[in-house]
């Protein structure tokens, strides 16, 4: 349908080969699969639309079950079930971030070599500063530490929205106040505190010195919008609470892409009708709706302008989750725009225009690809 | 549809031969029903969905208008009216909410009489705390009571949401802080002050004592959500505000369930899937909403796991509303359903699994039915 | 479809020949629509809407492309495009609200001229407030002035949740206090303060002035809500924050109309079922939503009374928007209620009288039209 899809945000993928337990693991956003209430993670939509369209890639019946769809999987080995999948996606580039659980899956050359196709970086900022947290002096560590990373990056990302919520005060802090809020936060790790930067002062230095560096560089600044840790209130990670950030990024002309969004769709698609450096996606969303993923993507198209959405897979773990991706967003966006079409509401050639400018031409543009 | 129906929350009816002003005060939430700018709460989607679903149980054709549905309705008594609703209903059990106007609307024993199916209790924290916050050692005569009157309950609710909202701080109050708050409440409430519990360190210890009951019985405690009192803002109803008592129950291994959840679905559909103690329905909105009761339901299974959701009517007062509750929830379900086995996206036997974990087995499980 | 159509809030239209990008700039809420990033205000739903519907009215195809609508448009001249789309329009009244950019639009007399239908006024408070805010007794001066400028009006209208957010403190100021905040206000404006009244304290003085006005007159007080001023968090301005005044207006029997709403559509149809006195519509984002308008009609049809909800296109400045949101809004409604009848529903008299009510009953009733 497309003739170039970049996912402009996703992870690596898992080299273990695992079993039905560590497959379920990485189907869920939660951090406690083994209580007693949980069923299997295979029922809720996701299950669903992966055994409907991964089970296929793996050679069985679409709609396998559970229990068939994982023991076929160990037995064809990670490696074969990587490859298939990122084979099977028809991505033409996959903008990995490579800033969480760095141990346990891939980095980009390996995901170059999995896919076929280019995995340039994306830097994460929160990442970069806790490498360097221990240095004499940190805060030159970081400001070099994050020039070096990204010499290579097409972009930033940053993940304030789950540690501090949107809803932090974003003036660019002084370097004292920088400085003792480093020395309160150390202290308190070596007590009982929170291990990583959770201090708002702390995520907004990082997320200035990100803001610098974009706008020297031309890299656009990635935020994890919604949900994401369990320990947030929702209503702190409202997108419309960070629009002092927005609008300073947007006097240096660097572009905000927000991602996955749920449940703030709406709000995103109003930033990026009233910042002109505001993009975003709908992500992973996609993917966990299953069956009902159209309703998320016409909510997504229902206002936003056409040329600042994206697309992305948001894929972490499992390769099956950057094919689904694929299949769940041409799935949608063709409900979405063959359904205009037959209401007489777009033409051939606007809806044609569309799906390019949302699959390819708009993150091509920003991300210099 | 279903093997087995399990109504888990709802209330009692009106024993009253109502006439056409006191069926549509027990139609709507509002205090004011008699106010200049009200039109009929028939001309509400609620209005439609009872003339055409309630109507005929009365003897009457389906879309019946309003007079003639009032006219009926206490021309055949409040008995038999309640009769028939109750038995057309179906459900296999209904679990009786019994602390909200219970001089007004039938108890459980009754319910029984009148449904023929068990209508085991659910009983109301707050209401206990209010049926004792006079006595010589409140705490402890709360603590007793509470005791007592759940030697049979299957369940314990909260309102806390109406009361105070769940943007409060929930760390479980010291005894002289709950003395202290006591104290202050009662020397207002004899003033001009509020005569209901609506502090939040009164609220929270009701709350605290209910968990410590709840996890010894293995009992699940309700938690109200969302639209309910006009005078409360509706963002401090928000669920995810409430994540550190729900942490604590899941602590303990205390299912909490989230109740109707009306704006805030899809936050309830995302808690159920990072705690696992969390479950939900969307409970009376189905009735509210009429004709449009499939966007709710589609809306809260996009996302949400099938082992978590749960049916409830919530209905009060009027037995057309537990009817009603029913044939919505089955229309809608059967529509997500069969809306999904057409496109693929579920088998037979998928669908008919998930429209049973929702019906009854997970209520089942969880309320040890 | 209806036998008379009420657009209960909008505003002129502007008197300029526009080019291309003077079009443009009206076809959006963005303040800065020269960006490097902004792609055309055709490339969105808004945009495909206007080719398809608007194009015919100027002698074009539907779904001339963006370049020949302007064309078409500039070389017909400003009086010919507004007369023909104020006339295709076919609402029976339009209620204009001058309180915005006046200098750059048509006011009453102007667009009565050129519509053919009665253009009665709705008098923007905080405006007035404005206008006299230098007087030597401002606060007297601003009862009498919108004492004077409401001897012909319909309604008033306020922006209070564009200027502070709906989460404020209510109370009626003191007029100590207001006269303080005033003096504080005029300080800063002297300086570099904002030269607008954004104070909450002098926002309540100027709307309680404005409700103790609306009581004697009889006149409902409209209520800008949600998307807007893109430096707004958008929590604030949920309306469900703003029920103290809106209690205050209810016992003085004042009815107050939520505009738009977006994206509160479901906050705005809660607080019309619980206070008498709120009416609500979607306004401008029937227009704003093109092929999705439905969607939105269908939310805010899918819990709230019939009986007060209201229409309006809150077109601004492009004749083509008063005429868009007639023909978004006919069509909207025509498949929601088709859907109802279609599945059984609603008889064809109830959508009948639904659609009456909607278009033009409500609005009739409580603006004394």
């Amino acid at each position: 349908m497309f003739s170039r899809l970049i996912d402009h945000h996703c992870h690596g993928v898992s080299p273990a080969n695992l079993d039905r337990a560590g497959l379920e693991a990485l189907m869920s956003e939660s951090h406690r699969p083994a209580s007693p209430f949980f069923g299997s993670q295979f029922d809720k939509p996701l299950g669903l639309a992966l055994r409907r369209h991964c089970a296929p890639v793996l050679g069985l019946e679409p709609m396998a079950d559970a229990a068939e769809y994982a023991e076929q999987r160990q037995s064809l080995g990670a490696d074969e079930v990587n490859r298939r999948f990122l084979r099977a996606t028809g991505v033409s580039e996959m903008l990995i971030d490579t800033g969480h659980r760095r141990d346990d899956i891939l980095g980009c050359a390996e995901m170059e070599t999995l896919s076929g196709v280019p995995c340039p970086e994306v830097v994460r900022i929160e990442a970069v500063f806790e490498s360097v947290v221990d240095a004499d002096d940190p805060l030159t560590a970081f400001a070099e530490a994050l020039h070096g990373r990204t010499a290579n990056a097409v972009g930033l990302k940053s993940i304030v929205a789950y540690r501090a919520g949107f809803r932090i005060d974003q003036t660019r802090p002084l370097q004292s106040e920088t400085r003792a809020a480093l020395d309160r936060w150390r202290i308190m790790r070596d007590g009982d505190g929170p291990q990583r930067l959770e201090d708002p002062v702390l995520l907004m230095h990082a997320l200035w010195t990100g803001l610098d560096l974009a706008a020297v560089r031309k890299l656009p600044i990635q935020l994890h919008v919604g949900f994401g840790d369990r320990d947030i209130a929702m209503p702190d990670c409202d997108p419309t609470h960070f629009t002092p950030f927005i609008a300073a990024a947007e006097d240096r002309e660097v572009p905000v892409t927000l991602l996955h969004c749920y449940p703030f769709e709406r709000e995103a698609a109003w930033l990026a009708e009233v910042y002109s450096n505001v993009f975003f996606d709908v992500g992973a969303v996609l993917n966990y709706t299953g069956p009902s993923a159209v309703r998320v993507l016409r909510d997504a198209m229902e206002m936003g302008m056409f040329s600042k959405q994206l697309y992305s897979s948001d894929a972490f773990g499992l390769a099956e989750l950057h094919h689904l991706g694929r299949v769940q967003f041409e799935a949608a966006l063709n409900k979405v725009l063959s359904g205009w079409i037959a209401d007489g509401a777009c033409t051939l050639r606007d809806a044609d225009r569309i799906a390019e400018m949302i699959a390819w031409q708009n993150a091509a543009r920003i991300y210099s690809l």
